[in-house]
């Protein structure tokens, strides 16, 4: 099936809606695609047309956006290069592209213009992104347009669509999770409001003043904002939560600040979203990750281990059983929301009982002491493995590993109790999108 | 593709969510849902199954609704009669179906559970409609789970969604107008406040106090709500107003009220809306339909008649040149938002030059004077054609042919002035749906 070009569809409808918003300037629909046309017309005479990659290594904003669909308009597939790479590893994912773009295209016509395509086919590649990989090396994911269509469409049935959206996007666009916001909102015809990183101070000052609706955050990003003071942000329906998995004390910390948290579990193989919490229902006690989205299927295997099905998924990540094995373990309650327990190859197995070590970094992080943890297993001759706690305390504080060890015993099976408790005063290594690095750990 | 089934996601998802409001009663998601199985059930006893009819002959309201997914859950074809059709009518439409619903059906178990479908094949046929036809017989017209996805997701990128949605429907279910509505409503999982029929009181009173958030109407039913004193409804944000001709002046009046009214352009042919107007982007001086919904795309043929290409198009609807021939007249603005003009088969061709009577139609009906107009041809043997105004006065009112001539020679080219004025007192014939009966004023 083929449909009607996304950005010429808003660029007819609304014109003059604003497509982007910058702390480098703005755009109109109708600028953003004069800007898209002329990128076009500057990259096929660079050689890059129909199903050839061009690689888009560009900071987050304007140039990006015009990149993005300038390669959307020539039917080309976009590769987004993460700037925080170092030079080899950016070498690398640009060594498959035809034309890589460091440099801003030219927003004025430079020459004969392109040949554009009339019309996106669902299932040709529109991107490839390279996931930060926490557990393995990274790989590529190749999403089609109908992954980004069917993404577009569940997150709107699951969080409505409000016709004035503006999403702000402090998520590198080397992500699936900021990349998908730029889509998704050309699909509206609805404003992205675009930050080149996260900064605390500048994300605060959108959501208080740029009548930002919905933003998309992980754990750490919201608990920043929490702390800096955000506080009934007047405009904003949703924040969109993911990433990795978000403590409860956290959610509730956040609504207690009147900042409408939705979670999601989403992946790169699923074009963002699988699970999202409806804002219309709210979560019980325990938060979940919510119900799948809409015409995305979820299934849990028999070793705990989270499947997914669906038009979101990308063509080539399905097992041979028709399933998307997500790597991630998790449950389903009885309507059907999801509760993520960590991944599977975190997975402790120690005197033969399995341990997942996000179950036990709740428990300790719901101590008021302690700012963050991490639970790895490590080699031991008797156990196989052993549970072993890195965790950091907030400064100041005389909690010792007797004491958390009481704590986590009030929640925790014996077995799940970690053997070693290593106190730090470092923050725990990171991805760039939030992740916990546990393979650093070792 | 298969997707999960609607109402079986929106009961998980959403359980407590209410499903339908009507006077006869409440039902939310969960309730529907059982509702809906035990209907399944005794529809399964009666002989309905996978790809067979059954014909629902019930008024709107709780029970049609659980025919209709009893229907969607066994994967059998729902055919709403209209019941104030004839008997003979309605029997003819009843005659292929393999079950006849004209009492509710059980809403508790009565046997053994039914077969039920675990997903929509998108290109089964979910639906026969027959049309109301004003310029030929009613015809069937089957429309398939995708047209209604479609339609579903072409809307919400259209109007927005807000999660919490409560959309009243006061037209007949048998219409592609109202139905649309229930099945929309399901795949959002939000609700829908269903009237059996158009009562101004009642409805006035469902906009002021039950929080309904888009209401559909026809040009008719939303001046009678005007002249009933509608002004500014609380948590309305879209009336949604279609099936012909909107005169610009009634627009006008409703937005000086407070009331936000957004035209489309529709057809049972196309699962309803074809083009509507985006709510964040208000028309300019005169109003248009709006552009194309998402994924659809409009055309105009040579002769002016509106073409249609698209995932809502009935499989059947199409002609061999792929398009979907409306028999509307129309044209495109610059920024692709349509005009319609009136039918293709109620052009009058008079001395060579073709007259679109709803042009006429309408600089009759902006005088103040006026309630409403027809133009129609009449046979002459001298112009082929004569343009004939059949003109309904307000009570009361002194105006005579010529002052109405008068009136229209300032709008309209001398051959387009109605040559015969027909002053009558009583209302223009109309079908139940509120389209222009020309075929019974020649």
């Amino acid at each position: 099936m083929v449909v009607e070009g996304w950005l010429a569809r808003a660029a007819a409808a609304r014109p003059d809606r604003s497509a982007l918003q910058t702390p480098g300037g703005d755009w109109s629909y109708a600028e953003l695609y004069a800007a898209a046309l002329a990128g076009a017309g500057e990259l096929s005479a660079r050689g890059a047309g129909p199903g050839r990659r061009v690689a888009i290594a560009l900071p987050a904003g304007l140039a990006f956006a015009q990149a993005l669909h300038a390669c959307m308009l020539l039917g080309a597939v976009a590769v987004p290069v993460d700037l925080r790479l170092s030079p080899s590893e950016r070498a690398q994912i640009a060594d498959g592209a035809s034309v890589v773009v460091e440099e801003p295209l030219a927003t004025g016509s430079t020459g004969p213009p392109a040949a554009i395509v009339s019309g996106h086919a669902l299932d040709a590649t529109a991107a490839v992104i390279h996931t930060s990989g926490t557990t393995a090396s990274p790989r590529q994911v190749e999403l089609t347009y109908g992954n980004f269509l069917w993404s577009a469409i569940g997150s709107a049935v699951a969080l409505g669509l409000d016709p004035r959206e503006r999403w702000l996007c402090a998520l590198p666009l080397s992500h699936i999770g900021g990349l998908s916001i730029l889509v998704r909102s050309t699909i509206y015809a609805t404003t992205a409001v675009v930050h080149e990183r996260f900064e605390v101070d500048r994300v605060l000052a959108a959501l208080r003043e740029q009548e930002v609706t919905v933003v998309s955050l992980v754990a750490t990003t919201l608990a920043r904002l929490l702390d800096a003071g955000l506080s009934s942000p007047p405009a904003l329906r949703c924040a969109l939560t993911g990433g990795g998995p978000v403590p409860g004390e956290l959610v509730a910390r956040a609504r207690a600040a009147g900042v409408p948290v939705a979670l999601t579990y989403g992946l790169t193989e699923t074009c963002s979203q699988v699970t999202t919490t409806p804002l219309a229902a709210p979560d019980g006690e325990r938060p979940t990750a919510g119900p799948s989205l809409f015409c995305t299927r979820v299934a849990i295997a028999g070793d705990g281990e989270i499947l997914v099905q669906g038009p979101t998924v990308a063509p080539g990540a399905p097992s041979p059983d028709g399933w998307l094995h997500t790597g991630d373990l998790g449950s389903l309650d009885p309507a059907g929301r999801l509760l993520v327990d960590g991944r599977k190859a975190d997975t402790i197995v120690s005197g033969g009982e399995n341990v997942a070590p996000a179950e036990v970094e709740a428990v300790l992080e719901a101590h008021p002491q302690v700012l963050e943890a991490a639970v790895i297993g490590r080699a031991d001759a008797q156990w196989g493995e052993v549970v072993t706690a890195i965790v950091v305390t907030r400064p100041g504080t005389a909690l010792d590993s007797e004491a958390l060890r009481a704590h986590c015993a009030m929640s925790l099976a014996p077995y799940k109790l970690p053997k070693h408790i290593v106190l730090v005063a470092e923050p725990l290594p990171r991805t760039h999108s939030g992740k916990l690095l546990r393979r650093a750990l070792r």
